[in-house]
């Protein structure tokens, strides 16, 4: 039986969007999340804890990308994505009162099997965000 | 100046694929993830530490999801999608001989620029999944 080599965490999750400023702004006011790089065809935000979220420019990562230690595979996806940030249930209340003063509707309140409480709203692409109280899954 | 709630970590990043039992098997024998739900339109597999993949059936959630404690807003993606797992540096050399037992073609391997190593290589979907050892941000 063989045994597969740990995985760590999630460290990136990646959306695509049509204008990469209006985006960034968005997670940026919304979550304060610190951008560790931008260019012409992408921006990654710096996500606690040790996580990164890639904004991609539509048609901006279906090129191979040389950089000087190899080549970054291509890549390149549409429509609206899901994610989820999983925020402390302390902060239930505060993330409404944010979502509402940022004006960002919000879309549906679920109370999920195990407790947790999920707020979704939409990005400035209609990529669908959920932020989550402990009690999602089984596992946090 | 408002103080955005907190986030803890990315909880949940997202694949559509066509073939929901033959990505399962793909992340499950390649990862060891374990399935914390299945059902006809989606499987979420717990990804260390207190992450969540989730894969969706192209069209599954395109409707919304009337549950018990609410509705789950519709999304839906499709192309080839990007996403990265943190692996320990001690793991790497593992890592590129697990690929090769299962048939996985490594497509790419690339040092980034704070020294960590990627991995590239694509599920049954097309999607680019990427193992990465720390370095590859600055803050993991």
């Amino acid at each position: 039986m063989e045994i597969a080599p740990s995985v760590s965490h999630i460290l990136e999750t990646s959306l695509y969007v049509s204008d990469l400023s209006r985006s960034r702004i968005f997670y940026q006011r919304l979550f304060g999340f610190e951008a560790l790089l931008e260019d012409h065809r992408m921006c990654a935000l710096r996500v606690p804890s040790s996580g990164v979220l890639l904004l991609f420019k539509h048609d901006g990562s279906l090129a191979p990308s040389h950089v000087p230690g190899g080549v970054i595979p291509p890549h390149g996806g549409s429509g609206a994505l899901h994610l989820c940030f999983a925020v402390p249930l302390a902060s239930l209340d505060a993330w409404t009162a944010h979502l509402e003063r940022q004006n960002v509707a919000l879309e549906s309140r679920v109370r999920q099997r195990f407790g947790g409480i999920s707020l979704y709203f939409r990005d400035p692409d209609g990529h669908s965000v959920e932020v989550a109280t402990p009690g999602l899954w089984t596992n946090y």
